[in-house]
């Protein structure tokens, strides 16, 4: 057996874990609980949404026609047909050169196509001085022309935002079929490692691993469920991987990922299942592995929490959107480089960056630092084909 | 009593909106429960971490200046004196001439400053040839070089990020003291508003705005608490805000906001406490209303959905920030305008956008319309001091 990984590109591996996600089941759940979930069908309107004729504004409800010309030397005048209470069903008839004062959400009368803005008009008892003309449909909002009746207001695959739980409100959807949250277990593998309790001892570290992926899954919308450490032994970590393969949907372990004669993840993977991924053309985060086992996920993550992250936003990612039957959408921004990046050819680099005025400088220190992942606000990709980046250039930084 | 309102300039209201904040209460949680929490103190490492020099790679512990002119060529040659284990309280010492194989993560043994990865690295039998040199600290995080014992790994106010829990984890924290979620109380009012599973009659629309305003509150960390739809009557609408102050850190009405005679919001908050705001030079989301009441804020929000959201971003924000004692974090990106936005002087306006391509389209159609919300991606700020922006300028976009 080599020591070295064979290692594959970053879109392979991503194509690779994106096959093996297992398709999410669905549920119902009160829109106040949709909040971040995945819409699992297509929202429609039930009705027209307004149902009716509504003045967007507090004025009078006009025939536009009635208003051309008018300015404030020489005002329109219509006489004033009382006043159009809200939520009333009926607001009646207007007749010709009259008007009805209608409050912002109210509804037109019939005979009217506009309202003039309150500030635009001028009431000396039952006569309205119009001082600007109207267009038709000027301050109004008409029946059907938010949504008619059956359009899809929200597509399946959205990740739900609180504009999109208002617009749901709107037309009746009191109830989503959402994504179900996929159960990630978490397992973390190494001899050194303490609970995060504890005060490691020489040679030691706290399991920062179990607490990043976890607070990672959360984040997309998974729930986490933790196996705790496990001793890099492999018994100890087939009967670990077994039992959270029986409860979760998926899992994620990290530490014992690469090839030394410690490693067990892809001994254990290969026992329960398959591996299809060892080792990842990314740095960091080259020691990967990406298998199934009873047709569930099963990945192999490096044991050091900056290079898991990494692996978790470059490829595991898109293992937690498919599950859930959505895309991966990331916050990016446009940013210009301080200083030369130099990379490797043939492997994609995520080097981390601070941001400030739009300008991307590269977190200085090692990136085995825990640090950087705090110091840092987003990841600058480096192309596999790409030697390294020039200062001045204009960089996508993805806000992590 | 003026039909209009009198209005302030935006960083007057949110000037105004931080300085009613409550000021936040404390809790400990669970780490594991802190994700997107604010952080209310200091998170310090309690050790030295690491607590030993750590290789980040597997390979040979070296004295680097042993490794001085390697190369493939004329290759260094060490003795291998074994390897070290993981978790291992001593790593022991290597004597010069000597190294020791180190998987990533192990400790360094005494007698060397720097770790060889294995791919530039040759083992025969006892003898390890190296082909790189490496530089005293390469490959290996020394005791404490990540977070010295006592140093702030993390500061309060912080919005707890994965990478920050797993920081967290890393130095020993495994509760953390953070702000309670404030409770928002919510109120709609309106004759026209009916409950989002009922079906609208003519005039009437659907309670959007309890939803909106609640998922914009639990994004942000808060406890949205729904006090339902109150109709247009005064002595109603006080009964619920008083209400809702019992039970609430503050409170948020939308409706009846404006002057309209049916509007009661501007009453029932100086019948139990102080109107300090009422109009906002802002565009969407004029009839805003900011007032406190037994040391709480109220706040009115426009009826109209569209406009509310703008309320809720461009001022509510703030005051939800100040309640946990942190600033508002914005993402934006700068993108080019491709058609020109006029604007009113002496107002601020909101303009909706989508956004592709880093080009910034303004959404069509009106502003009343709810299906803007989801058609857009975000918001272009348009100061008070300017009539527009121009087709081709560089914009900064409020991503909602």
């Amino acid at each position: 057996m080599s020591l070295f990984l064979e290692v594959v590109s970053v879109s392979e591996a991503v194509e690779a874990i994106r096959r093996i996600a297992p398709p999410p089941r669905y549920e119902e759940v009160p829109l106040e609980d949709a909040l971040h979930r995945v819409l699992a069908r297509d929202v429609a309107a039930d009705i027209d949404i307004p149902g009716f004729d509504r003045s967007t504004v507090d004025g009078y409800a006009v025939a536009a026609a009635e208003t051309t010309g008018a300015s404030e030397a020489i005002p329109a005048m219509l006489r004033c047909q009382g006043r159009i209470g809200m939520g009333s069903a009926d607001a009646g008839t207007v007749s010709p050169g009259s008007c009805r004062y209608v409050p912002t959400g109210g509804a037109l009368p019939r005979g009217t196509d506009a309202a003039v803005m309150i500030e635009h008009a001028e009431q000396i008892g039952d006569d309205v001085l119009v001082h600007r003309p109207v267009a038709p449909g000027e301050n109004v909002v008409f029946r059907g022309e938010d949504f008619a009746a059956g359009k899809t207001a929200l597509t399946r695959g959205r990740v739900l935002s609180p504009r999109d739980i208002g617009v749901a409100a709107a037309v009746g959807a009191d109830r989503v079929s959402v994504a179900k949250r996929p159960r990630i277990g978490i397992i973390s593998t190494g001899n050194e490692l303490v609970a995060v309790a504890d005060t490691p001892g020489p040679g030691e570290v706290r399991d920062a691993n179990s607490y990043l992926a976890g607070a990672f899954v959360t984040e997309r919308g998974c729930h986490p469920v933790y196996f705790g450490i496990v001793r890099d032994e492999r018994s100890m970590l087939k009967k670990a991987v077994a039992s959270a393969l029986e409860q979760c949907d998926a899992v994620l372990v990290s530490g014992g990922s690469s090839k030394d004669e410690r490693d067990n993840t892809a001994a254990v993977i290969t026992e329960l299942g398959e591996v299809l991924v060892h080792g990842i053309a990314l740095a960091p985060g080259k020691p990967t592995i990406i298998g199934t086992a009873g047709g569930k996920p099963v990945i192999g993550l490096p044991g050091h929490p900056a290079s898991a992250y990494v692996v978790l936003v470059a490829v595991v990612d898109y293992l937690l959107a498919a599950m859930h039957d959505t895309t991966v959408s990331r916050r990016t921004i446009r940013a210009r480089l301080v200083q030369n990046i130099s990379s490797t050819r043939g492997r994609e680099d995520y080097v981390r960056v601070s941001l400030k005025n739009g300008e991307a400088t590269p977190v200085f220190g090692k990136s085995g630092l825990l640090n950087t992942l705090v110091q840092s606000e987003g990841l600058v990709r480096i192309p596999a084909s790409s030697e390294g980046l020039e200062v001045g250039e204009e960089v996508e930084v993805i806000l992590w």
